[in-house]
């Protein structure tokens, strides 16, 4: 078969730069798990008519058909089942498969490839991974789980050797209420026309909001005023009050984001900011609404967001409203890995290769290597008794710092200084941060 | 929308099973690493003719379908992609597709579901996943890798919680050779007609030897004498010697298969043996094959099984051979997790739930989490403050074993034994056995 080609919008590591997503992952994942969260999967398909409800995304689903099937009379031959396209979706479902098996609040964590069949391009792709937490109650979920989310989050990305990362905080109902007591007709489309700030210029944006929701010129202008405030801090609250609007909602509002902006540590790696113009378009939002960005890389537009949803899950019977956010792993480090920011210290696990002197001496050769791994040493054998030079250029070409030459006194050579020692199977180590693969991190220089 | 029902052959996990798969993956791949094979993952789909090739097993691919572009006059619609039925065909994609990248040797591990539209059972699913591990080479792959290959899964498995499992060996050279030597017309088809051994009784495939394989009545039985040669230990080669056929394919065949049974670590947890009826169907073994089976379940079937490839990948200028088992994490796990002899200890990562006095302390008892989890103790904050038993059953109902009281005096409660002590959140450290949740195993009474 002839050589394949990589297919657009299928991103594949190799082994080093996989190094890079499994401790992204593993980071993510610790921080979670210390906040209680815990770890779910959901099998990747949904039934059609779960996936299909609402917005545009449903021209996006990839559908299952069995290959064979096809040969039947009765047309297109689908199982049914649609390839998910975020995790919310199967989440919500899971919760209400499983709600009476699970204990309120529920915390979880979900670390898994979502589809989409749209168009490829840098930041987004066919076969992505995500990271999701969220929390989810029982007929009701307290506030003071927004600002939990939002700050296992902050705390999860901090730890990653990422570009810097802006967390942008806002919430619906100081939107709403601030249109409300403004006295806007069609709310709805005013806060659907606000988020199209940062693809049309402010004008336009004012306009629409006279033609679309119903505003007068002067109430146009109030929104754009309140849709420019963004301070790291709840500055914001004083003024958004000195626009002279008051509603109950505005100040519920206003309450609930300084609440998730004063509850988040701000650091160096993390910037948190209240940004009043953040919408995120979905519907289904109530409060608390996030998106983050990745210094130098704002052109891959938002690299994770959520928000509190009143309606996560519902069976007719029972509401599950809920917090969450969701990390774009793949959207993250593709680019980063791509353009080498990031990559992985070495492409295979081995610390240690244990030389060959010839075939007959491979058992003791595999005893150093048993006594290593006794001890939590990954190591390899060398695969063939070639000259101890070519052995050191095997090591060298995977990145192997040590290697290991057995023999009645055995001795240990770092490959990168030279040095070589007498060392004993059952007593040697590497350096600590020789141990595994780690993530090399270059300064980006644009 | 209504309470959604579980979909046949596509498992999913309640948080405190999902914690036995973690865990025995983590196990599997921290055993895979000791040895240096690398991780890599591959994208889920593969271009249909590169799955469709050979055999009956294009009957049960999931081809992808975009839901919209069904509008348009093309037919199907269908994407050209395939979901992949195993990890082996993405992974020969993977080395073909990447060659000019890797080092070979070429050692990875991959664990990742796969897809197959077959009709649900027990042990069979529609998404499973697996772990593989394999060995390739360029142009050639000395045998001493069957050997390695073979060793590191029976270590793998041997550190795993399950019932005991049989790893079963023979060699494909052996076979070949032993039908050559004894004249059989057709070596190929009588080969295939051995494999049906575990489902037809001994006449019958006698019979058939006779009839589809051209071999003679006395043939036939020499066929099924080698067939019932079964044994823990290398005197399989002086019994077929016995049998009184000779030929150079089954000497390489012998010794081979003596060097991978005599090279493997038996012990309680993991039989090996040698078993010369085991076939493998599937054309491309060209030496060295396994199957595993679990001791309690042998109604599923084989739970693992590979061998060795001389063509595992091809571009047309260049032969990757390779070696490679695959053990069944869903086919293993989802039967002993529904029977309950594999369950985790708790639904929840956390350790300790920290109590709340009342909404104004909750400050208080945040700083309390942080310290914990500052040196590495997952916990949770109690969700409203409750009376303390409310609290304490909360915690219970978790499997959370540690409240922490807080306030001017600190002090955490054993909610098992009811000790409360007073402790420091800057020193107290829960047992290193309830930091995390475990694997909890059930002696099965069948």
């Amino acid at each position: 078969m002839s050589k394949p080609t990589p297919l657009s919008g299928f991103p594949e590591l190799l082994p080093a730069q996989r190094v890079v997503e499994r401790e992204v992952i593993a980071s993510l994942s610790r921080t979670f798990e210390l906040h209680g969260f815990a770890n779910i999967e959901t099998r990747v398909v949904e039934p059609l008519e779960r996936l299909a409800k609402g917005g545009e995304i449903d021209k996006e689903i990839y559908v299952l058909r069995r290959l064979q099937a096809g040969e039947s009379q009765d047309g297109p031959s689908d199982s049914g089942l649609g390839m998910h396209f975020d995790l919310t979706v199967p989440f919500a479902r899971y919760v209400l498969e499983n709600a009476g098996k699970l204990e309120f609040p529920f915390r979880r964590f979900q670390i898994q490839p979502a589809w989409r069949g749209e168009r490829p391009q840098e930041g987004r792709y066919r076969q992505f991974t995500q990271a999701d937490i969220d929390i989810v109650g029982r007929d009701e979920l307290p506030f003071h789980h927004d600002v939990e989310v939002v700050r296992v989050m902050v705390e999860a990305l901090a730890a990653l050797p990422v570009p810097p990362l802006s967390v942008q905080l806002n919430n619906r109902k100081l939107i709403q209420g601030f249109y409300r007591g403004l006295g806007i007709a069609d709310v709805t489309a005013a806060i659907r026309v606000i988020d199209k700030l940062d693809k049309l210029p402010a004008e336009q944006v004012a306009a629409q909001l006279v033609e679309v929701a119903g505003a007068t010129p002067e109430q146009a202008e109030r929104c754009l005023e309140l849709a420019r405030i963004r301070v790291p801090d709840t500055s914001f609250v004083e003024t958004v009050r000195g626009l002279g609007v008051t509603d109950d909602l505005l100040e519920t509002g206003l309450a609930e984001l300084a609440a998730v902006v004063d509850g988040c540590p701000a650091s160096d790696r993390v910037r948190v900011e209240a940004n009043l113009r953040i919408a995120r378009g979905l519907d289904y939002y109530t409060g608390t609404v996030v998106e983050i960005f990745m210094s130098g890389y704002e052109r891959l537009k938002s690299v994770g967001g959520g928000g509190r949803y009143d309606a996560l899950a519902d069976d007719g019977r029972t509401t599950y409203p809920g917090v969450g956010v969701s990390f774009g792993v793949s959207r993250t480090l593709v680019p980063l890995i791509a353009d080498g920011v990031l990559s992985g210290s070495r492409p295979v696990p081995s610390a240690v290769l244990v030389a060959l002197v010839d075939e007959e001496s491979r058992p003791g050769s595999e005893q150093v290597a048993a006594a290593l791994r006794a001890r939590g040493i990954p190591c390899e054998v060398a695969p063939s008794p070639q000259k101890f030079g070519k052995q050191i250029r095997f090591a060298e070409r995977r990145g192997i710092p040590f290697v290991w030459f057995p023999g009645e006194s055995h001795e240990v050579k770092d490959i990168r200084s030279g040095e070589q020692v007498p060392a004993d199977p059952d007593q040697w180590a590497p350096p600590h941060g020789d141990l595994r693969p780690t993530i090399v991190t270059k300064e980006q220089t644009s």
